[in-house]
């Protein structure tokens, strides 16, 4: 950061201290990596957003919001509509979160950019911000998120979803940052925020999973603009021992929640989703993904395919013979014999009863077999290839490690970005945004990224 | 109730039990003691928030809302504006609860009424119904909200604050019953609601308090029109092992929370308070009301005054010699001073610093001493009073115990109730609405009632 604040690691005040780190953020101070990173979350994001506008629920949201009186403040992404900075963080961050194929960060224990860039981009539009305030605002509420997960640590096996409860701190910091609010009052916007923490497990599988996305962004939002107001809140939410983290926490890491303050940017380590399937099958995709290209694979020739998984995979994600698009989303069998078979595992269409049901396909998911290894651990798999003529090819992959080419990240989110916008917004305008958003710091409205991001085509 | 649900007592289904005992309750079926207790609860809900409107977090809210822009489906309470229903369950939730001088449910764990009206109100003055139906849904929500915190047990001591996170259920029964919604819907509701429910102690003393009954109003009326729309929710959100008992949850009573469905009505026990100070203050001050109509009373004999509490009295207002209007709301001498001169401490303006410093209160207040005395409980206390001429009288009351009297407790709560809002709406007014409330059930129309009790004077 160009301007570190003066911090001390006294435990008692982690508010204060992160407070003061996300408002003394500035682009100038900011990695070049989180800079890059920052801007693929961006254009991920919009993508996901565009395509989950579509779905049901955000026209719930939506048609409710236009029954109490729509604001005119910010748009709705992909609806035709604008609403108040408040309607569109709500309905934008559930629209993020409708296909669950938006990133995620081990370090919040969920999803870092679904709840701040709802918040960040219907306040930078509305007051009409250069792209660069935009991307700073985005990166500082990652941050905030990404410590504050730090801190209490993973707090899922507890019953929370941590994308909302964590999330509500980040687009506060996010709103507060566009809102040039000085340390003091951005820890009075937590305090604000982060009583308002919510969102439990229980509400997996229902449409609540992604309100909780669009709860924590207008939550945090607000909580901003109450305390640029002179709203009070409490000076040490997360650590006052009736507060966030005896609430809602496992761990108090305040070592973890402070570490390398001056020069750390958890932005930089986002992982992106790159198939619209669970997340637990993303491993044993990418293994395929690299078999495939060997001169020595032949797709005729499988005689059997084995993956290799830890349990918590297993558990998850290994529906044996699914019937449907949502079935082969949780199907490690499945999703393997389209990644081998060369199917676009990033589009949504492909997963469908047709081709839950195409007989090629599901004869290759017949030679599939998964095998319970944990030393893959949460996230990782092992792929091994059997073939008639005695070849046998093996991968291991695991989408927990951040790419490292960020060029190499580019071009796959913006081939994701192109097959989840360009159905809504046509293919000229999705062209521009991709080019918008990877030239944000010299974007001098944020009105135009949004005008041609959410136009018809 | 009328129409008795098909009740087992499965503690798996207490999210649908609830529901059903909700969505099932009929003006009809109330007995009459809920039909006067609830009258009572709303006209005391009003002239807090009428009071509490004047605020300055209430203008905070309301001129932050009016910047995103106002809808005009409801009134906000002593504002001169209308909102839409969100905006004003919004900031009238957080009216009422701002001089936390709004009524109490030991079920609960917290205040009762001040999540429910605040939506049951805006709701029914949106589509113009009788009074018949408001009185209805704020039991329906009163009764969900004492099922649902005697389930749970006393969180605070957990950081939770139940007004909030109990009151979201209540908010969401009450809107879900006034839609019209069948059990299945209100159990949706429900969902929605209880994956929503947040507000920790932490930030008792700052302004959240009373956000968090405006936050658990707002969220609870949109979990209810969300449901109505289609929204799906954990059909289970309180009983899951990821939901909201195991995250918010002390204990998981399902007898308590399922006890005399057909024949108990919470609302009955509501109490009430009728002093403008903390509640601990409160059962002293009633037994120095007794003491001062004694005939062998004299004020100017008193020699020494003994107050006997609970530790846990003693621990939040016992502050000695208090400088201020807020720390005599705190302090269990000075508020007896001010009950034994016969000062209306049901009065805002009775807690000044000028009260605080006048030489005659200052004197008997060092002459009174707080005594621990565990034997009284939470909230009773012993009062004894010497004086020089040898008398000794002695007094015990108990706040905790609710009113058997309801006449007694309706001529109060007019008092009270004329205090708070004639300032603010006028003497016409102010009676108009008592009358108007006292006989709610021959209203045909909330929009008049509301009219009458938000007009200047």
């Amino acid at each position: 950061m160009s301007q570190a604040p003066n911090l001390s690691t006294n435990p008692n005040e982690i508010t204060r201290l992160l407070a003061a780190h996300s408002s003394s953020m500035s682009y100038d101070g900011l990695s070049e990596k989180a800079r890059t990173v920052g801007k693929h979350a961006l254009l991920d994001w919009l993508g996901v957003s565009l395509a989950g506008g579509q779905e049901h629920l955000v026209t719930i949201l939506r048609d409710q919001a236009a029954s109490e009186g729509l604001g005119d403040q910010s748009t709705l992404l992909g609806l035709g509509a604008k609403g108040s900075v408040s309607q569109a963080a709500l309905i934008n961050g559930a629209a993020g979160h409708a296909l669950d194929y938006d990133d995620v960060h081990p370090k919040v224990g969920g999803h870092p950019t679904v709840p701040v860039a709802p918040t960040a981009l219907a306040l930078a539009e509305r007051d009409d911000r250069p792209g660069r305030d935009l991307l700073t605002a985005i990166i500082a509420g990652i941050e905030i998120e990404a410590r504050v997960g730090s801190l209490i640590g993973d707090g899922r096996d507890h019953g929370w979803h941590q994308t909302s409860t964590v999330g509500v701190f980040g687009s506060a910091a996010a709103a507060a940052w566009l809102l040039g609010l000085d340390a003091e009052s951005t820890m009075r916007a937590l305090g604000i925020a982060g009583t308002q923490a919510a969102g439990v497990m229980a509400s997996f599988g229902t449409m609540c999973k992604p309100l909780h996305a669009g709860m924590a962004a207008e939550a945090g939002y607000r909580s901003a603009e109450w305390a640029a107001r002179g709203f009070t809140g409490a000076a040490n939410i997360i650590e006052h021992e009736q507060g966030f983290a005896a609430t809602h926490g496992i761990t108090f890491d305040t070592d973890a929640a402070l570490a390398g303050l001056d020069d750390t940017f958890f932005t930089e380590t986002i992982l992106f989703k790159h198939h619209a399937a669970c997340y637990g099958t993303h491993s044993a995709i990418e293994c395929a993904r690299l078999i495939r290209v060997k001169p020595s694979f032949n797709l005729t020739k499988i005689q059997k395919v084995e993956i290799r998984v830890h349990t918590r995979i297993t558990k998850m994600c290994d529906i044996l013979a699914p019937t449907d698009g949502l079935g082969i989303k949780f199907s490690l069998r499945m999703t393997m014999a389209l990644a081998l078979s060369g199917e676009p595992t990033s589009a949504l269409n492909v997963y469908s009863k047709e081709h839950a049901t195409r007989p090629d396909l599901v004869a290759l998911r017949d030679k599939v077999t998964s095998i319970v290894d944990d030393t893959y651990g949460y996230r990782g798999a092992g792929v091994t290839v059997h073939l008639s003529d005695g070849t046998i090819i093996h991968e291991n992959f695991d989408v927990a490690v951040p790419e490292r080419d960020l060029n190499k990240q580019e071009a796959k989110l913006i081939e994701k970005f192109r097959s989840l916008a360009t159905p809504i917004i046509g293919e000229a305008n999705a062209e521009k945004t991709i080019y918008d958003v990877l030239a944000l710091e010299n974007l001098t409205s944020i009105q135009t990224l949004v005008a041609t991001a959410s136009s018809g085509p």
